[in-house]
């Protein structure tokens, strides 16, 4: 029986490289959850294919340009001329259905979202070491000799930020980190600011 | 692969009769644990077949009293002319062993208990109503009526410390309370406070 009948947002983070994705998905394909995923808002044009509410919400700029005026994006950010943000009152429906909202995000979004999401669950995925962070990036092999030193000195800068988050969790292997970011779900829900309401109401405690 | 290395102390503790013994029975027979029982320490005499270290630490009423002077215990407590504590240094060295230490204790014993062990991980074993709390004292057969009824208003009176706890589990079915112990235990190897220090070393971060 779980006390806390809102739904979690959960923020999973960390370098680029690190296996956010895979992790994600790993989570995705477990049993008896009720994850997912945050749907983002953009402003760039819908391709063909592409499901409204579905892979984005598609906006025109005023409106987005109006949302951030009020404050409605958890985070938001600007690529190659086009807006993309992670909408605030949709997941907040989400939640109040009981839904756990994963958000994967990179490290400076998930600042932006800590502050205006104080009751979210911060999540850090870390690499077990620095050379095996470069391995992956490496492997991946989409990447110039540049690109991978950029990214690496950004993992750099990135690295000492996972004190701001909730919880560290090493991506050694990806099933071991889906399990435990479970467990952190599972035990978040247990959490006595989380269920205490509920508690009361069950024990008519005053 | 966990970065906190050193054992959890897990308090588990409620009203009596919520079933706490049963919970932490199932928990134990959970595989791929790490888990031991914290060994109390008393005064009173060794019983045939019981084994010093495994029962009980035996000890002299001196030697309890002066470790009582000398704050060793988590908590204590004397009944019927014996003493009866939770010896501080011995949980210590399973701590240090990476073993995680469970405590099953009542309410008292837990405010006792908090007062010292700021990084335990205190678990409030909670009926799912009143009333099933009472049939459960009634079906165990054990109790007077009187008996009973002074169960009930001692948990009338526990009810409220939940709020103190760290985490409220509900013990509607004793699989799911037994694994919701699990998922937390896992989930508190993560936090950040826990994990930071080791994670620095892996990843060489300042």
């Amino acid at each position: 029986m779980k006390l806390n009948e809102r739904g979690l947002l959960v923020i999973i983070s960390g370098p680029s490289g690190v296996g956010k994705g895979t992790v994600r998905k790993a989570l995705f394909e477990m049993e008896g959850h009720d994850l997912v995923y945050s749907i983002s808002m953009t402003t760039r044009p819908q391709r063909e294919g592409e499901v409204d509410g579905v892979d984005y919400f598609f906006v025109t700029v005023e409106e987005f340009e109006k949302r951030i005026n009020e404050g409605k994006f958890l985070e938001y950010a600007k690529f190659v001329g086009h807006y993309y943000g992670t909408p605030k009152d949709k997941i907040d429906e989400q939640l109040a259905k009981g839904k756990e909202v994963v958000l994967e995000i990179e490290v400076q979004g998930a600042n932006q979202v800590r502050e205006k999401a104080k009751d979210g669950v911060f999540i850090f995925i870390a690499p077990p070491s620095r050379n095996a962070l470069y391995r992956r990036l490496l492997r991946r092999g989409t990447d110039s000799k540049t690109s991978i030193k950029n990214r690496m000195d950004k993992a750099n800068r990135e690295f000492p930020l996972a004190h701001k988050y909730d919880y560290i969790v090493v991506n050694d292997e990806v099933r071991n980190a889906a399990d435990r970011i479970m467990a952190i779900i599972r035990a978040e829900h247990a959490k006595t600011r989380r269920s205490i309401y509920k508690y009361k109401e069950m024990l008519e405690v005053e």
